[in-house]
């Protein structure tokens, strides 16, 4: 029977690929966690309603998945966590603190094209923080967005965090547009702006709005001013760039995202901003909402460009071998109070040649390797093999533990 | 508008609810990592062929979500993660080492009438171990079981492991069932057992195989008494029950389940088994595997059943409301300092009355809380209230972090 291939346009997650997971995972829940976000989910499906007409047109009309379940429901797997959240929020209003942050871990489908870069499923960090219509929740959803670049090792110059607001472009726009071309058209092409040359960019900007676009003549916010000294404050990489506009029609002021500065991936790698009418869309009280989302792949694509992935062994500490199957029921034992102490040991069972033991924890990225045979059973004494370095030490079993918890 | 529902059958994991999935997805880790099991994943969309006549018949025709892509393929929701697994063994067979441990804790769909206890996501467990023909892999997927169990706090009383062999099963029937009474019908039987009374049950059984079926004609298969006698002297409570023979398939000897003893909740909380022959069918080598999975909601109902669910409070350790606007910065600037410090700081914002700052942290389950206006800065000591027992404490500014850590 021929092999069965994973559906096209997800991936498969081999240990190797979910140490790497785990560890941007691990690095943005400690940075959300350290300001007081708290993990929440819900289910990846949902009822389709949840998304016509929120979210970008784009989205739902060309690349949900959608469907039909046995009782001619239509459901869609989520293409992105923040409808989720706020209807979880609008539902439950009174009964939830606020500030209320919360964050989310997850998976979501799109169905595009599969290509590099471009995969039918995804994880994300989603964090958001509700209640709070101040700056100071829109400056504290840059810093966290900031803290995780940091936590996963990011120096301030390998990246910078570029800083817009709906609003102003709003009311710069709104009084000079007429006919065709309306505010919409303004926010569809600053989205677009990505997809075209900088020249190309300009010749329709102003054959459409007749001059310009530059910095000066959207500087001019309290708002976005707040949110620039506070942020350069704490030290950090924030700029200006009137062309953010990000891709969903709920934003309502604050838009920001995160470049990465390397040439070789100059290119976006998330971002969020300020939607404040969402949740009372869906039947909730008003609720002033701030949030951003980051993707696996580009936090992958950003460790990798910078060289920033440590070596990641297994969480297995130690490979311990039977020397012949008579040890098997004295390395088990062993291995119990092992783990007894903390330490995760896999244990080897196929009863073949040390070599081939070896050869196998060098595959599942073991660091560690004992034999355990007659000899270090008499002598209370094994043989600590690093399998990266080949250095070997002596130790006494009574030290093992603490010294591979060291 | 009216507020949108989560689809049918499906949960919303407000942070109360996901503290809980927490907790218990945490147990599950430390107890399968010690072992060496180590983490993977992919996606939970998979193509229908998966499942075509490798998994229980009820489930992939009556109880999968299955549809077609805009591509016209036929995708499916996992109902279950072993054929997932045993597709991806299959495939890399050579590059991965053996024994090969592998855990994940993922979600899964069944369209399933919703009812209490049965939904139509889940979330769930699975740990396998490959490569090991021996009866030491059916001895660890026990013990690894059974180690679960003790992570999540529960009693050698609390629970009981109930073991059969599906080949002895059929080596005892295959030679008696004749026409119509195929070896099937003895699983199939078997596994409607729990939907039937013992009367019923005993009746058909008598009626199809003459005979009554007793643990003493099957305790004979030196194979499961090897795995008894390890396990017993490793202090595991294990019995043996002729019945169990688990509802799919793909086993090929081991089965055993893990039973509460509480008679509120005397049931099957999960299971597991050796399934010798799923990778070849998926067109791998000849693998030999051993497994089972634990799904959230039994895991929660056995912890709720024996109070075995501790106070959970917030991630978030501390909330520090700002006495007034203007402090607003200090206490930023100190949230970022006990942050460095490892400490996860939730910030208060709405610049509202304290007593409302605290209302907030209890409804968001915060365990402290600081009040930090003009009169803590002069003396840099703060008071650190306990919101669940009223308790306030005096401390400097200097001794705050390693007080809220310890």
């Amino acid at each position: 029977m021929p092999l069965i291939e994973p559906y096209k346009g997800v991936r498969d997650f081999y240990p190797e690929d979910q140490r790497i997971q785990n560890h941007i995972f691990a690095a943005m829940r400690t940075a959300v966690e350290s300001f007081g976000y708290e993990e929440m989910n819900a289910s990846i499906l949902e009822s389709t309603d949840l998304y016509r007409s929120k979210t970008s047109e784009e989205i739902v009309n060309e690349q949900t998945y959608t469907f039909l379940d046995r009782g001619e429901r239509s459901v869609t797997l989520r293409p992105e966590m923040t409808p989720t959240v706020a209807r979880m929020v609008a539902a439950k209003r009174r009964e939830l603190g606020m500030p209320l942050r919360l964050y989310s871990i997850q998976n979501f489908f799109r169905y595009e094209r599969p290509q590099r870069g471009r995969l039918r499923e995804f994880w994300q960090l989603n964090a958001d923080l509700f209640g709070v219509a101040g700056v100071e929740a829109d400056i504290e959803a840059i810093e966290v967005a900031y803290r995780v670049m940091k936590q996963l090792g990011a120096k301030d110059d390998m990246f910078t965090v570029r800083v817009n607001s709906r609003k102003l472009l709003y009311d710069l726009y709104e009084p000079i547009v007429t006919g065709e071309r309306t505010i919409e058209h303004v926010f569809s092409l600053l989205d677009r702006k990505g997809k075209m040359s900088r020249e190309e960019f300009e010749k329709v900007w102003e054959k459409d709005f007749g001059h310009p676009f530059t910095e000066a003549e959207t500087a001019h916010s309290p708002r976005l001013q707040a949110v620039f000294d506070a942020l350069r404050a704490k030290g950090i990489p924030i700029v200006f760039d009137p062309h953010i506009v990000r891709g969903f029609t709920y934003y309502t002021d604050l838009v920001f995202e995160v470049y990465d500065t390397n040439p070789e991936n100059a290119r976006s790698l998330f971002g969020g901003g300020r939607y404040d009418k969402l949740i009372s869309q869906y039947g909730g009280e008003d609720t002033p909402a701030v949030g951003f989302a980051m993707g696996d792949v580009p936090a992958r694509d950003f460790l990798e460009t910078h060289n920033l992935l440590p070596h990641l062994h297994s969480t297995a500490m130690l490979y311990l071998a039977p020397v012949a199957e008579k040890d098997a029921e004295h390395a088990s034992r062993l291995a119990d109070s092992l783990r007894e102490k903390g330490v995760n040991v896999a244990l080897g069972m196929k009863h073949t040649k040390i070599g081939d033991h070896v050869k196998a924890a060098v595959k599942l990225g073991i660091r560690y390797f004992i034999a355990y045979g007659e000899e270090e059973q008499k002598s209370g004494t094994v043989t600590l093999k690093e399998l990266s370095t080949q250095k070997e030490e002596k130790i006494s079993l009574d030290n093992l533990a603490s010294r591979l918890l060291s």
